[in-house]
């Protein structure tokens, strides 16, 4: 049996125990030899602190793994087997940037799917140019797992543009759903199928039981129906207002958290509006939570992932990336819901565009199920998003205002009119350290600022 | 040469008059034999006083047409060759309702793209479903021009869910605009080409002269960017607001008019909220224009069209409309742009949908040129758009809820949310008596309504 | 664990042996109830032989399965879960019929792909008509699983022309190919992965390894190279020509044996006319092999399936079906080869018709698996295949003479010419009494050809 | 009116006289400054007989054109607008080996079809490669008109794999047979609309007329039909076997000559056969003619184009070159059959890539018209002859030995087997001086080759 060696980047991430637990549990099927935590010089200091953590907690598992941080990540990559990545670009000051400024116009300011989301995409695409061309050059034959957001518009990136191929994206919120339909069926995860068609954050989902029987309607009302007993919990990040339950009704597929913006568009918008003139937007509610892990985390004593850390949000995060490399590892055919490349399962949308369904894990990769057919509702959307991807994952590799535009015009959050461009340049300039690939359009616009002062 | 009757369906219309000059004008080249105009019951006044007028018009130009007002439509199209359509089914007050109550719920309540759009689209289609069984029995060769607004997904359902071949569905304002690049160009029309791609009231075009140069860009300067002399004047149904001129040379081709709902969502919606409080929503100022039309329309003097009549919108629909009748008639090939089968000059559409693009008019009806390439933020918003007016038909023609629920939650100028369906609701009560498709949906909701009063 | 009724159309079979032993041999994981054959009156003797030697076999393995034959198939019917198709219309006779005609015109006379399969499909599409009628009535949850050749074109007209769902079709050669892949490779079988893209019989496929590793270029090499240490044993049915094994490395994907025809026109043409001329064409061997068999069948002693079946051809036919039967009743989710509707899997073919791809098994039916990507030359012939299986089936639908001269004429192993003419309307002479949907035709073709004597 | 500098490449052409009477013409509309001729080194001579004459032709016309004859490429091109093209490499000794080695295997030997269009393809699309090089530096506005075959493949390469955008591939074919429509019709050309789909000498039409009724099935039946009065002359280069008549009316558009060879198969080769015995394979009976005609070229006292150059085929291929040049030149929108891209009116095929389809020849360019609909065996050819078109086009462009094995499977008129490589490989080495990109493919050959003698 091979020993393999793990590389993580961006491993002073708060989520860092989880995904060291998550592999201490796993550490009979997975024979680890060494991992490497690598991160940027501002976040040395936290990464000192996780990586010290995850040596008492592979200590007290009774593991001879050798546990490395860096900050030279080339190092770091030298033989490794798997790559996870876990950074923020800008760490969460990037993030109250994304999401104040777009509600400072009236707009919801997400971080995935908003003006904020395309921005995150923006800093990350370009910090990936830098890490595939070392991974190309140094692990060749390496996984990456991606669970950096927005996951479907990074990994599409990464696997159509920089042309990288050994990667697989993913996000806790399919598998959040199956144990959720479990619960509501009252039948075992492993009885149930769920299958999934769409793009991150976009996805919905059909349950099947080992009868052949299609449970989707069951579950739709149970969790958001007349039936429900009380309102189901979102993902931490995002506020639990109640969905319209005659439009999930007609498009007979389960929605996923962040439809809320989608379908709820009002209501969700007063709800940001609302925390924002709190002070309580995501990343500052995020800040503070980080503190006190932070805190926890320094604690000589401890050598478990702290309860706490649950509530961070982005539960099982962690453990479906294990789960992704186990299933590479031992070439086990699971099937899970990542991003991944369409190759026809939605017939709709480009052939070799980045898309999150359904799929089995194997040795090869990820390789996707015929997905569900869907409604002129959902492929209309479904459309228009991945368009909206497109053009954010160009513009970021480009540098082009243009494509920011588009990708701005085509995104339903964004409302389209004269305060959208001035949205675009405000978010352009105020991130302008991490966008080198827009400096001359960044300039441009701060020159035309400075003649109207 | 064979002479030829034509059929005109909502011979009320105020239009009428500029349509028989048209015919008047083109007289030396179309013999016409018999002229019927058709009307409802409701109508037949102002069909009256508008054939009347029509008589002297034709009368005056030394032609011996019969016309012919009747409320019977079989005997109307007995021997049919053209049968052109104008009518609006529950006339200037379901307009008003279409209006009022979206912006009621703080909505664009516009009559062909908003919620308004989709139940003047219900209510014509389902007026059609007679119509073209009619035609089917007794004219079955002649050719149908259809000019009720919506003109494109009209044009959809009768080609494709009536199966009626031989339509072409047309607008005013691919001729308008190429009228207004002769203009700003200085060159006369028959030395520019425009080319059109898209749906009715969702189209862009570009211009190019005799020398194969694109002159788009010239053109969108001088029309929408600094170059401007002053702001261009929108078709008569829309507040002209400035376009957002960077997002149009993003796109690199021209905006129709309607684009300002989309492009300019938040003011769009203000300057439509503004005319609302001042009682001055589109339908009522129309009635107003009409009122004073019918006034002048019976003096037994007048019998030319008169001037006021370019003041009420729509100017050129009837030319265009007797071109496309010349242009069959002759087999002239002649090239226009209007709402008929993709067959794949739209890549990204259904093959067999109805798009508005630039055709050649031929006596086979219009055949559809190759489109000129768009960028991702066209292509994204077509595919939306055509999604919405897929919904929008198949609700028309099935009364199926669910569909129309599709069809509100793909269209862009509603946002999504509780607030959606209740105005769904609202409208199908409020246009009860023109729908009869949705007759058992419109009782249920009645009955729940009154449960909780 | 609730208990089955099986049905078996074309109980007759000689096949019918094996599968009665595999499902003994699964008896413990599927627990039947009762077994029903089915066979039409001329094959009601062959019945007799079969059934009860089945009963034989199963009294033997101590089970207490109740065992019936019967010509009535609607009171087999009755309450089935599963049912199995095996029926040959018109017996060897027909078979001998569809390989003696074609060769006389110098043409290729199989019975799956040639002329011989176009009228295969033609007797049995006839045939199901009246099946799935009565199961549409009768037995409305059952599954059917078909293996009556030619399976791709029998199931796409179950499924998408008679409108059944519950429909999977079946082939005993991929499962062969793995065996065949394994053998070569060292490798159990479970290490592997087959991955299918295709046609019933005109599919590719790839070997991949637990490692992740593609591995067909050395089974290629392998089977078909300079390295191979014998001549490969094609299918019973097809002579075993040497394939041009740079065009397999061209193709890079492994062929099926059907390849021959396609791939060595030449020679198996050759070879074909060579046991024509011999009186050795397979209906003849088949023939004689049966009246063996049957002779075996009727020794009251034997209870179990004989050696000599092995001979037959179709190894693992069976076999594949009660391992398709298993999977869905136990929703195992195993991974197979079957004839499916795409879904998008092979993306240049259309999205609802049937293939034949690597699939997941579960008790909601067969979900296909996305496929690899394939050269030019196998996306040209399966765009042009999958056209003439298209006309093939809708001209057994519909009777349609031109939709058959279609599909002779798309067909690549019917030379076209004045000879493919003349070869399909002595086929449907020859075959009339089983081709009632083309009794017009018929009658014409007679008329004319006695005008000419 | 400016005037223009024309380039025709391979000047030494037998069909330059046409070309040549065909501007003289048209020398109102079309003001010519000068004219150059380009060939190489071997056609000089012949290239000095037939400017001779040209310069003969327009001094009796009373023009004062420049005709300049030179091998320098370069310096022709220098200030070009427009650029055809009519060269032939390798003369007609590689047309010879085209057509004889395939027969020696017993396949047809087609220039334009078959093994030998695909080896054509080969050497011209090398030659092309220096050609566009040097026209993108030297004459970048120029229009290219392509009628060296095969055209729809050298267009395909000139415009998808060599970048040049201002090109259009023509053939005579469409144009004659929208004559022989008007002729068995009684019908003025310009009374008849034909509308092509499909790609160069693989399309088919249909003929409609002013009243827009589709003569298609009239004219049919009269060219090949009971009702035809005789046989119709096919193009010079193709014997004129009798097509099988229900296949087309099954098809129920008209075909090109060229579809005797995939329609009658064949027949088409015994009758190619027994050319090959008699030594009158299409180019010796060319090579005859072109001796009589430069024979006849040399009289210094001929002033015109004579009569017998008419015998040589390709009647009316300068005349279309001559209406290109006028349409584009003159932006008359005129409708003429031209290889371009598909941009959607094939929807069947890549959008991008080249078809021969009906189009309106504008200052822009060849603008091409939605086709009519097609049958399933269209499809399915049209599908498959792409695929091998592009196979044979890559091969061209790389060098690539298993593209060209790709080209050789798909092709319908080269069986496939053990032979169909062999004759690829006698091909490639008795072209190979003409072929340097398969330059290491030819040396492995024949030093494979050597090894066995």
């Amino acid at each position: 049996m091979k020993s393999l060696k793990l590389v993580t980047l961006g491993g002073g991430s708060s989520y860092t125990p989880e995904l060291v637990e998550g592999m201490i549990l796993r550490a009979a099927e997975i024979p680890i030899r060494e991992w490497w935590f690598v991160d940027v010089e501002e976040g040395a200091w936290k990464q000192e602190i996780v990586v010290n953590l995850a040596r008492r907690m592979v200590a007290k598992a009774g593991l001879d793994w050798k546990i490395q941080a860096t900050l030279d990540r080339r190092q770091a990559l030298e033989g490794a087997d798997f790559v996870t990545s876990q950074f923020r670009v800008g760490q969460l000051a990037a993030r109250y940037l994304d999401e104040t400024l777009p509600l400072s116009y009236g707009m919801i300011g997400q971080e995935t799917n908003g003006a904020g989301g395309i921005f995150k995409a923006f800093r990350t695409i370009e910090a990936y140019k830098g890490i595939i061309a070392d991974m190309k050059e140094i692990c060749p034959d390496a996984w990456l797992i991606n669970f950096t957001n927005p996951a479907g518009m990074v990994t599409e990136a990464i696997r159509n543009y920089l042309g990288w191929e050994r990667v697989i994206g993913l996000c806790n919120i399919p598998v959040g759903q199956k144990k959720k339909a479990s619960e509501v069926l009252g039948l075992e995860e492993r009885k149930l199928m769920t299958r999934h068609v769409g793009l991150n954050h976009f996805h919905f989902h059909e349950v099947w039981d080992q009868e052949g029987q299609n449970r989707t309607a069951e579950v739709l009302e149970k969790l958001y129906g007349d039936a429900k007993p009380q309102l189901v919990e979102a993902v931490k990040n995002i506020t639990n207002l109640e969905f319209p339950i005659e439009l999930l009704r007609t498009i007979g597929q389960l929605p996923c958290d962040y439809h809320r913006y989608y379908f709820l568009e009002q209501e969700m918008l007063a709800d940001a509006l609302d925390q924002y003139q709190k002070g309580q937007v995501r990343a500052q509610v995020v800040q503070e939570v980080e503190e006190q892990l932070f805190e926890l985390y320094q604690d000589p004593e401890l050598a478990v992932k702290p309860k706490q850390l649950e509530q961070r949000g982005g539960a099982y995060y962690s453990d479906v990336a294990c789960q992704i490399i186990q299933a590479i590892y031992q070439d086990s055919r699971e099937e899970l819901t990542v991003s991944t490349v369409n190759r026809g399962v939605i017939p709709y949308l480009p052939e070799h565009c980045v898309v999150e369904v359904s799929c089995l894990i194997t040795a090869q990769g990820a390789i996707p199920l015929a997905c569900p057919p869907t409604k002129g509702l959902v492929k209309g959307y479904l459309k228009l998003m991945k368009e909206m991807e497109l053009a954010t994952v160009e513009a970021a590799m480009s540098g082009d205002y243009e494509r920011a535009m588009e990708a701005f015009a085509l995104n339903p959050l964004i409302p389209n009119g004269q305060a959208a461009e001035r949205l675009l340049q405000d978010l352009l300039v105020a991130h302008e350290a991490y966008l080198p690939q827009f400096a001359p359009v960044i300039a441009d616009i701060k020159e035309k600022r400075q003649q109207y002062d």
